[in-house]
Protein backbone atom coordinates (compact mmCIF):
# COMPACT_ATOMS: atom_id res chain seq x y z
CA UNK A 1 0.00 0.00 0.00
CA UNK A 2 1.14 3.53 -0.44
CA UNK A 3 1.90 4.59 3.13
CA UNK A 4 2.27 8.50 2.14
CA UNK A 5 0.77 10.24 5.13
CA UNK A 6 2.39 13.70 6.14
CA UNK A 7 4.83 13.30 3.76
CA UNK A 8 2.77 12.79 0.19
CA UNK A 9 3.27 15.52 -1.52
CA UNK A 10 0.98 18.34 -0.36
CA UNK A 11 -1.29 15.67 -0.06
CA UNK A 12 -2.95 16.62 -3.46
CA UNK A 13 -4.36 13.17 -3.28
CA UNK A 14 -6.86 14.07 -0.92
CA UNK A 15 -7.49 16.95 -2.63
CA UNK A 16 -8.96 14.98 -5.60
CA UNK A 17 -11.19 13.33 -3.40
CA UNK A 18 -15.34 14.72 -3.95
CA UNK A 19 -15.91 15.32 0.23
CA UNK A 20 -19.54 15.67 1.01
CA UNK A 21 -21.10 18.72 2.47
CA UNK A 22 -20.04 17.31 5.83
CA UNK A 23 -16.51 16.68 4.60
CA UNK A 24 -17.35 12.88 4.52
CA UNK A 25 -16.53 9.89 1.97
CA UNK A 26 -18.17 6.99 1.91
CA UNK A 27 -16.01 3.86 2.38
CA UNK A 28 -16.24 0.33 1.86
CA UNK A 29 -13.82 -2.36 3.87
CA UNK A 30 -13.40 -5.19 1.75
CA UNK A 31 -11.29 -8.34 3.17
CA UNK A 32 -8.55 -9.00 1.08
CA UNK A 33 -8.11 -13.06 -0.18
CA UNK A 34 -11.89 -13.54 0.02
CA UNK A 35 -13.36 -10.63 -1.34
CA UNK A 36 -16.23 -10.58 1.50
CA UNK A 37 -17.50 -7.23 2.06
CA UNK A 38 -16.81 -6.62 5.58
CA UNK A 39 -18.47 -3.20 6.64
CA UNK A 40 -19.30 0.36 4.64
CA UNK A 41 -18.51 3.39 7.22
CA UNK A 42 -17.23 7.37 6.27
CA UNK A 43 -14.09 9.22 6.56
CA UNK A 44 -13.35 12.62 6.79
CA UNK A 45 -9.91 14.17 5.70
CA UNK A 46 -8.07 13.34 9.18
CA UNK A 47 -9.11 9.96 9.33
CA UNK A 48 -8.32 8.89 5.69
CA UNK A 49 -5.01 11.08 6.03
CA UNK A 50 -3.90 8.81 9.59
CA UNK A 51 -5.50 5.61 7.75
CA UNK A 52 -3.00 5.87 5.03
CA UNK A 53 0.06 6.98 7.64
CA UNK A 54 -0.71 4.47 10.16
CA UNK A 55 -1.90 1.66 7.22
CA UNK A 56 -4.57 0.98 9.81
CA UNK A 57 -8.21 1.58 9.08
CA UNK A 58 -9.62 5.13 10.45
CA UNK A 59 -12.88 6.02 10.55
CA UNK A 60 -15.00 9.20 11.20
CA UNK A 61 -17.91 8.33 13.56
CA UNK A 62 -21.12 10.62 12.71
CA UNK A 63 -22.47 9.67 15.99
CA UNK A 64 -19.85 10.09 18.62
CA UNK A 65 -18.42 13.02 15.76
CA UNK A 66 -14.60 11.88 16.31
CA UNK A 67 -12.33 9.78 14.97
CA UNK A 68 -12.62 6.26 15.49
CA UNK A 69 -9.99 4.24 15.34
CA UNK A 70 -11.48 0.20 13.78
CA UNK A 71 -10.33 -2.21 16.79
CA UNK A 72 -9.52 0.42 19.46
CA UNK A 73 -11.93 -1.27 21.56
CA UNK A 74 -12.30 -4.63 20.13
CA UNK A 75 -8.33 -5.31 19.22
CA UNK A 76 -10.77 -6.26 15.28
CA UNK A 77 -7.60 -3.42 13.50
CA UNK A 78 -8.00 -3.45 10.19
CA UNK A 79 -4.38 -3.08 8.25
CA UNK A 80 -5.19 -1.72 4.65
CA UNK A 81 -3.22 -3.50 1.94
CA UNK A 82 -5.03 -1.16 -0.70
CA UNK A 83 -6.78 2.12 -0.83
CA UNK A 84 -9.07 2.68 -4.13
CA UNK A 85 -11.54 5.31 -5.50
CA UNK A 86 -14.30 5.24 -7.97
CA UNK A 87 -14.85 7.25 -10.94
CA UNK A 88 -16.58 9.58 -9.83
CA UNK A 89 -13.87 10.31 -6.96
CA UNK A 90 -16.94 10.38 -4.42
CA UNK A 91 -16.20 6.51 -3.08
CA UNK A 92 -14.06 4.98 -1.79
CA UNK A 93 -12.36 1.00 -0.75
CA UNK A 94 -10.11 0.17 1.18
CA UNK A 95 -8.59 -3.89 0.96
CA UNK A 96 -8.20 -5.29 4.83
CA UNK A 97 -6.37 -7.66 6.56
CA UNK A 98 -8.88 -8.25 9.46
CA UNK A 99 -6.68 -8.80 12.14
CA UNK A 100 -7.42 -9.70 15.93
CA UNK A 101 -9.70 -12.93 15.36
CA UNK A 102 -10.21 -15.78 12.73
CA UNK A 103 -12.31 -15.73 10.89
CA UNK A 104 -11.80 -11.95 11.05
CA UNK A 105 -14.77 -10.23 12.98
CA UNK A 106 -15.48 -6.87 11.37
CA UNK A 107 -19.26 -6.21 12.83
CA UNK A 108 -19.65 -5.16 16.36
CA UNK A 109 -22.48 -7.85 16.68
CA UNK A 110 -19.84 -10.36 16.53
CA UNK A 111 -19.79 -11.31 13.06
CA UNK A 112 -17.19 -11.58 10.07
CA UNK A 113 -19.28 -8.93 8.23
CA UNK A 114 -21.74 -5.53 9.08
CA UNK A 115 -23.77 -7.15 6.12
CA UNK A 116 -25.60 -10.35 7.80
CA UNK A 117 -29.43 -9.50 6.64
CA UNK A 118 -30.65 -11.26 3.73
CA UNK A 119 -34.02 -10.10 2.13
CA UNK A 120 -35.81 -12.90 1.65
CA UNK A 121 -39.42 -13.23 0.99
CA UNK A 122 -40.75 -12.93 4.22
CA UNK A 123 -38.38 -9.80 5.08
CA UNK A 124 -34.42 -9.51 6.33
CA UNK A 125 -33.44 -12.27 8.23
CA UNK A 126 -30.38 -12.65 10.18
CA UNK A 127 -28.32 -15.27 8.45
CA UNK A 128 -24.32 -15.15 9.42
CA UNK A 129 -23.25 -16.61 12.74
CA UNK A 130 -22.12 -14.55 15.78
CA UNK A 131 -18.51 -15.78 15.83
CA UNK A 132 -17.72 -14.07 19.55
CA UNK A 133 -20.13 -12.63 22.36
CA UNK A 134 -20.27 -9.31 21.55
CA UNK A 135 -19.73 -8.77 25.52
CA UNK A 136 -17.01 -10.81 25.79
CA UNK A 137 -14.93 -8.21 22.71
CA UNK A 138 -16.31 -5.25 24.55
CA UNK A 139 -15.48 -5.17 28.27
CA UNK B 1 -33.32 -13.86 -4.27
CA UNK B 2 -36.51 -12.43 -2.92
CA UNK B 3 -38.95 -11.36 -5.46
CA UNK B 4 -41.49 -9.46 -3.31
CA UNK B 5 -42.21 -6.21 -5.15
CA UNK B 6 -45.87 -4.72 -4.43
CA UNK B 7 -46.59 -7.68 -2.88
CA UNK B 8 -44.41 -8.16 -0.02
CA UNK B 9 -45.89 -7.84 3.17
CA UNK B 10 -47.18 -3.68 2.86
CA UNK B 11 -43.78 -3.22 2.01
CA UNK B 12 -42.18 -3.46 5.89
CA UNK B 13 -38.93 -4.19 4.97
CA UNK B 14 -38.59 -0.94 2.84
CA UNK B 15 -39.30 0.50 6.71
CA UNK B 16 -36.46 -0.99 8.26
CA UNK B 17 -34.45 0.76 6.17
CA UNK B 18 -32.88 4.04 7.89
CA UNK B 19 -33.28 6.27 4.87
CA UNK B 20 -30.83 9.30 5.31
CA UNK B 21 -32.58 12.77 5.13
CA UNK B 22 -33.24 12.59 1.36
CA UNK B 23 -33.96 9.52 1.35
CA UNK B 24 -31.73 7.42 -0.06
CA UNK B 25 -29.39 4.83 1.32
CA UNK B 26 -25.71 3.86 -0.32
CA UNK B 27 -25.83 0.64 -2.32
CA UNK B 28 -22.70 -1.41 -2.79
CA UNK B 29 -22.97 -3.76 -5.85
CA UNK B 30 -20.64 -6.67 -5.87
CA UNK B 31 -20.11 -9.18 -8.69
CA UNK B 32 -21.39 -12.98 -7.38
CA UNK B 33 -18.65 -15.80 -8.33
CA UNK B 34 -15.67 -12.94 -8.67
CA UNK B 35 -16.58 -10.84 -5.21
CA UNK B 36 -15.10 -7.80 -6.87
CA UNK B 37 -16.67 -4.46 -5.73
CA UNK B 38 -18.17 -3.09 -8.89
CA UNK B 39 -19.81 0.03 -7.78
CA UNK B 40 -21.31 2.25 -5.42
CA UNK B 41 -24.21 4.45 -5.83
CA UNK B 42 -27.71 5.19 -4.03
CA UNK B 43 -31.58 4.12 -3.74
CA UNK B 44 -34.44 5.73 -2.88
CA UNK B 45 -37.59 3.54 -1.65
CA UNK B 46 -39.17 3.25 -4.94
CA UNK B 47 -35.49 2.63 -6.63
CA UNK B 48 -35.35 -0.54 -4.14
CA UNK B 49 -38.59 -1.59 -4.31
CA UNK B 50 -38.41 -1.53 -8.02
CA UNK B 51 -35.00 -3.47 -8.00
CA UNK B 52 -36.83 -6.26 -6.36
CA UNK B 53 -39.57 -6.22 -8.36
CA UNK B 54 -37.30 -6.92 -11.15
CA UNK B 55 -34.82 -9.07 -9.97
CA UNK B 56 -32.16 -6.24 -12.12
CA UNK B 57 -30.57 -3.00 -9.96
CA UNK B 58 -32.38 0.10 -10.39
CA UNK B 59 -30.65 3.11 -8.68
CA UNK B 60 -31.37 6.57 -7.72
CA UNK B 61 -29.07 9.66 -9.94
CA UNK B 62 -28.84 11.89 -7.66
CA UNK B 63 -27.42 14.70 -10.33
CA UNK B 64 -30.33 13.52 -12.52
CA UNK B 65 -32.50 12.93 -10.11
CA UNK B 66 -34.57 10.43 -11.10
CA UNK B 67 -34.30 6.51 -11.02
CA UNK B 68 -31.66 5.00 -13.52
CA UNK B 69 -31.64 1.31 -14.25
CA UNK B 70 -28.58 0.10 -14.51
CA UNK B 71 -27.71 -0.79 -18.28
CA UNK B 72 -30.76 1.41 -19.68
CA UNK B 73 -28.17 2.92 -22.05
CA UNK B 74 -25.54 0.68 -22.09
CA UNK B 75 -27.08 -2.81 -21.79
CA UNK B 76 -24.76 -3.14 -18.86
CA UNK B 77 -27.76 -4.81 -16.81
CA UNK B 78 -26.81 -6.11 -13.50
CA UNK B 79 -29.49 -9.37 -12.41
CA UNK B 80 -29.54 -8.83 -8.58
CA UNK B 81 -29.05 -12.33 -6.59
CA UNK B 82 -29.09 -11.50 -3.27
CA UNK B 83 -29.96 -8.29 -1.43
CA UNK B 84 -28.09 -7.51 2.10
CA UNK B 85 -28.43 -4.89 4.95
CA UNK B 86 -25.94 -4.22 7.37
CA UNK B 87 -25.97 -3.98 11.23
CA UNK B 88 -27.38 -0.14 11.50
CA UNK B 89 -29.89 -1.05 8.61
CA UNK B 90 -28.35 2.26 6.60
CA UNK B 91 -26.37 0.39 3.83
CA UNK B 92 -27.38 -2.52 1.47
CA UNK B 93 -25.12 -4.55 -0.41
CA UNK B 94 -26.24 -6.49 -3.56
CA UNK B 95 -24.53 -9.35 -4.96
CA UNK B 96 -24.82 -8.94 -8.29
CA UNK B 97 -24.09 -10.30 -12.08
CA UNK B 98 -22.71 -8.22 -14.29
CA UNK B 99 -24.44 -8.88 -17.68
CA UNK B 100 -23.69 -7.45 -20.96
CA UNK B 101 -20.13 -8.17 -21.78
CA UNK B 102 -17.86 -10.84 -21.03
CA UNK B 103 -15.82 -10.06 -18.25
CA UNK B 104 -18.66 -7.40 -17.17
CA UNK B 105 -18.32 -3.80 -17.41
CA UNK B 106 -20.04 -1.75 -14.36
CA UNK B 107 -18.42 1.53 -15.04
CA UNK B 108 -19.46 4.10 -17.37
CA UNK B 109 -15.83 4.31 -18.21
CA UNK B 110 -15.53 0.89 -19.97
CA UNK B 111 -14.04 -0.88 -17.04
CA UNK B 112 -14.98 -3.71 -15.00
CA UNK B 113 -15.28 -1.78 -11.87
CA UNK B 114 -15.45 1.93 -10.67
CA UNK B 115 -12.96 1.15 -8.73
CA UNK B 116 -10.06 1.42 -10.74
CA UNK B 117 -7.94 4.21 -9.12
CA UNK B 118 -5.26 2.81 -6.65
CA UNK B 119 -3.27 5.09 -4.28
CA UNK B 120 0.18 5.06 -5.05
CA UNK B 121 3.16 6.72 -3.46
CA UNK B 122 2.95 9.89 -5.98
CA UNK B 123 -1.01 9.55 -6.39
CA UNK B 124 -4.20 8.07 -7.72
CA UNK B 125 -3.36 5.65 -10.24
CA UNK B 126 -5.84 4.03 -12.91
CA UNK B 127 -4.32 0.72 -12.52
CA UNK B 128 -7.39 -1.46 -14.85
CA UNK B 129 -7.83 -1.88 -18.07
CA UNK B 130 -10.40 0.35 -20.36
CA UNK B 131 -12.56 -3.25 -21.84
CA UNK B 132 -14.60 -1.36 -24.63
CA UNK B 133 -14.69 2.37 -25.80
CA UNK B 134 -17.70 4.25 -23.61
CA UNK B 135 -18.22 5.92 -27.13
CA UNK B 136 -18.98 2.86 -28.34
CA UNK B 137 -21.31 1.87 -25.46
CA UNK B 138 -23.14 5.13 -25.39
CA UNK B 139 -24.28 5.50 -28.63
Amino acid sequence: MARGGRYTAAMDWLDQIKWDAQGLVPVIAQEVGSGDLLMFAFMNREALARTVELGEAVYYSRSRQRLWRKGEASGHIQRVHEVRMDCDNDAVLLKVEQLGATPGIACHTGRHSCFFQRLESDGWKSVDPVLKDPQSIYK
